[in-house]
């Protein structure tokens, strides 16, 4: 490839990382907006701290064990980008951002799971060990040249290596932490906790659907022959039938056009059709965007059921659309885009019989069995060593007050007993 | 072309497309911050499902309406974007998305004229008709290649297409469906309804500002003569004398330099520059924006004073700086940038006579009659069948609780008769 | 170079000039978090405002002096954008853009130092003289081929000309103006003003931690080599590490995880970064964003501690981060990444003696000098004419409803005496 083109090759990468990272904010904003007040600060800020974490632990570890020369299982070269030059291609470090990015994204998904009522430094221990080591292993399988891959196992940008190991991480976290104080009464039914701020959960999921627009069409890493647009396009039709079918399924079930729902329709859809999006026809980005965003719904209400609480609905919207979405293309991978990809073989409405499907359904168990597992040890550890969950007393005041010392909406929030509170001083009568 | 000069013009559009489509996200902080705190979740919330329609209804239909072979009064083929493969050019699926997202901009101003009062079916039913049938005939008349860009009619980035369409189509919304309740007084003198948050607004249109580079810039296709940059610029000249001038005639007007006359004045002057960015020169784009930011606020009070409220100021921003901004060309276009874009002749100023401006003016008349009669026809369907405004009782409580449910902001505003507060329910006795 | 090239390093100056511009609405918004309710319209809004001004005053003058030809020490042509036409490379347009981008952004910090107290008109004045006069001229030294740059100051993308400068200016703001009402006891002691939305900080800090892969690489004008990438990865490492830097360090001080400071320390680190970001090794860019994140906490106690209210931490994050920042290349710069960027000479540990540390300190010396004088001299003037501060009354009832005559939160906070509040007229038994 000649210089010029590939420098327009760098340029769309490097952008597509930045709308990937961009969804930072989007997650701060729906996950903060999903929550209470009293834990406002608390939530949005730790997203810029997730950040940072995994821009320090995915540069000197990470991005080896991913995509470093090694075994079929994990990358052992690699350490601090220390990659040997190589001519001609995409340089390492615009790889790295866009790869940052994603882990970042999974990253982001797990603490769903962790809402309102961990421990920050439990934050920091996991964070470190997700973007460091668990992340990657899996992503080394089907990106990094790992035994996934080699199997054929299609996932265009990520239903599997993000949203699935995101949506597992969470899904163990929310487990092993136990529903929120007030979220279950005595007879088991579940109370609705609803999320402080709509406007910010609508403009975090605005972000993230524009952010979708680097993840997706940007794993072409390449605009050459103009395919990264017929890319934008399945997965901008997906997020629309998604929001769609959300909003008159939960209409259907609770005779409200609930928002939250139409909002994880889009999400649930934006997940399924990222493993898909590069391998099926327009009219079936339609379908698995169409189902994402029913499931979705449903699977909120059945863990709320079994007394799940998911706070932000993690594994609704990444774990369950995270496996439709990977099945999806063993059923509508075509031949035609398949040749264009070049990864596996048709799916089953192309005669390509239960062969991609099987792959893919591996593909699905063994991430999740394994995410599961890492999760859980890594979680079991930090609760024995310093305590997963804050105090009763912590989690009724909220994080914010607990953890950072102030609350994120000082003027409207009151500390308890709050007769000193700070945010009054500038009236009493010492001040000048 | 050759593939590579190609190729950076399909990322220059594309881009383009995601910062116009980034101003949905505008759209939603700019009304949710401008109407009440008992709408927000709602008004916020249909912009995504906005966004969502608008996907399907334009990709199944309105593109070949819009840009599809056919007559000179609406395309005839394309539908579901089958377009003959062509070699050589931008593919049709980014095409589709740069239009989608101006599509949804319309809307979007559309919209407002609806604001904290109409039905979500209402939304439903007029967004759908809107996106595939209203907008696409006039937007082929002028860019599909329809009756009046066979006359020369100069709209560069759609003054008339985008802003005028909406712009119509919200004051005929907001006139049948009538004041907000509280709005105007028995004695006829209007109530000032603020915003509920001027930090949401001021975001909006930054996000706006941000997205109209892609608006303008975006729409020259291509970027090999570098000429984007100077659209670039006339866009910026605008909209800062706009805000300049708007935030100095509202203060010589009410003695108060009001921020969303301000923030109206940013936006008047996009929206007239939108049609002139290639064809005039620095200078007159200064004269421009000015003119449409005082334009604006002038017609605010208009507005106001003849007893019509249009909640979002969609008419005043979007309807009066379009026709400004259309009928600017025919007075400042500059042979020397005609030349460069290949539409229509000079303006008035440069020796042109009165024929650009007459062509100009004709197609706004035209436009704005037409999309009035299909707005009013299809509204007047709607409410016959449905009703289109929320019953007294709906409005007063607010839309995020009649329509969604559940308050945006829970724990602000408890129900009428909020006992039984779903919000509190987390401190009840019964909860654990 | 050929034209191809030259279109994609022009997509890309302009993507990053309109990632800098974006980085207003991170401004708008973290400064209306660090602030109180009763001034949030007020803060937010003037941000718009200060962009157009903006936009208005470097395209008619400051450009000029800045990067027109003439002096060592200002430029005196190219007003209102006049230049010779240039065959083969970036339009001047788009350089226009990217720099007015800085230009605010220097500005935007300057505001912090009024925040809270200082008049809209003293804003209109200080603004227009910042972007036409005082800010081109330093620019000019540094980067317009003037006096600094003919000795080889290092400064790749603006850590002395864009925040070095607006840092100052905002600490000379500060101590003219005094701290706010209620900062301050008898006693001397400080009170904690927290800021009223760490949502909106939050939010805002991520917004320009994007625009700052605006602001460094694209300095690089040009992606032929794609070198761009790696000055991201600098970039990215630095604003990292000072992140998590500064959550220990305040968390060793107070006993707290404070956001604010977190958040300072990202920023701390990327002004830091800014300098160095093209001259230094990853490890290095490690230990510069750590130790900003450290110094922007210790100066935000030491200034407190010396009765200095800096609102917004201005001068903590912009100066002292900037002066740091500056230095470093100095100590860092490597000589295998200057013979890249072609300026200055290898710092300290590499051999380079003391050569380059004392060309940095004394272009950080004689920039800050020069910005001190000429921002006092304007607003000791201002303060003359129209007064700089606005009354005790209306600092206390809010900026917003003093100088715009509504609250930016209207249904949340209530004029004084607020019987006949605008806000709640809705319900009034006169209103139909």
């Amino acid at each position: 490839m000649n210089a010029v083109a590939l420098s327009v090759d760098m340029v769309w990468v490097t952008l597509s990382a930045i709308l990937v990272i961009f969804m930072q904010a989007g997650f701060a904003l729906l996950e903060a907006g999903s929550t209470r007040m009293k834990n406002a600060g608390h939530i949005a800020g730790k997203q810029v701290f997730s950040f940072a974490l995994a821009g320090i632990a995915f540069w000197a570890v990470g991005y080896a064990v991913a995509f470093g020369e090694g075994t079929p299982l994990f990358g052992t070269s690699g350490w601090f980008l220390r990659f040997p030059a190589e001519e001609g291609g995409i340089p390492t470090e615009i790889l790295f951002l866009f790869q940052l990015a994603f882990a970042a994204v999974s990253l982001a998904i797990a603490w769903g799971g962790f809402a309102e009522r961990a421990k920050l430094s439990a934050y920091f221990l996991f964070g470190t060990l997700f973007v460091a080591v668990i992340y990657p292993i899996a992503t080394h399988w089907i990106w990094g040249g790992g035994w996934l891959s080699t199997l054929g196992k299609q996932d265009f940008a990520g239903s599997t290596v993000v949203h699935l190991q995101g949506g597992i991480a969470a899904l163990v976290a929310t487990l092993m932490l136990g529903p929120r104080i007030g979220k279950f009464n005595r007879d088991g039914t579940a109370n609705n906790l609803p999320g402080h701020n709509q406007v910010y959960t609508v403009l975090g999921v605005l972000i993230i659907w524009i952010g979708w627009f680097g993840f997706n069409p940007g794993s072409t890493l390449s605009v050459q022959d103009g395919f990264f647009g017929y890319v934008a396009l399945t997965t901008n039709l997906a997020a629309a039938t998604g929001a769609i079918a959300a909003l008159f399924t939960v209409r259907i079930i609770t005779g409200k056009a609930d928002i939250s729902m139409m909002l994880n329709g889009v999400l649930a859809a934006l997940v399924a059709i990222t493993a898909s999006c590069a391998f099926v026809e327009p009219w079936a980005a339609v379908i698995i965007g169409a189902v994402a965003g029913m499931l979705a719904v449903y699977s909120v209400f059945y863990l709320e059921r079994r007394g799940v609480d998911d706070p932000i609905y993690a594994f609704s919207v990444h774990g369950v659309a995270g496996i439709w979405g990977t099945l999806s293309t063993g059923l509508f991978a075509s031949p035609r885009l398949i040749e264009i990809v070049g990864v596996g073989g048709p799916g089953l409405l192309y005669g390509g019989g239960f062969r991609q499907l099987g792959i893919q359904a591996l593909g699905v168990t063994v991430t999740a069995l394994y995410v599961a597992i890492a999760t859980f040890l890594v979680l079991w550890v930090i609760d024995r060593l310093i305590g997963l969950r804050v105090s009763k007393e912590e989690e009724m005041m909220g994080l914010d007050l607990s953890e950072h010392g102030v609350y994120g909406y000082p003027e409207q929030l009151m500390p308890p007993g709050g007769a000193a509170s700070m945010a009054r001083s500038a009236s009493s009568e010492e001040a000048i």
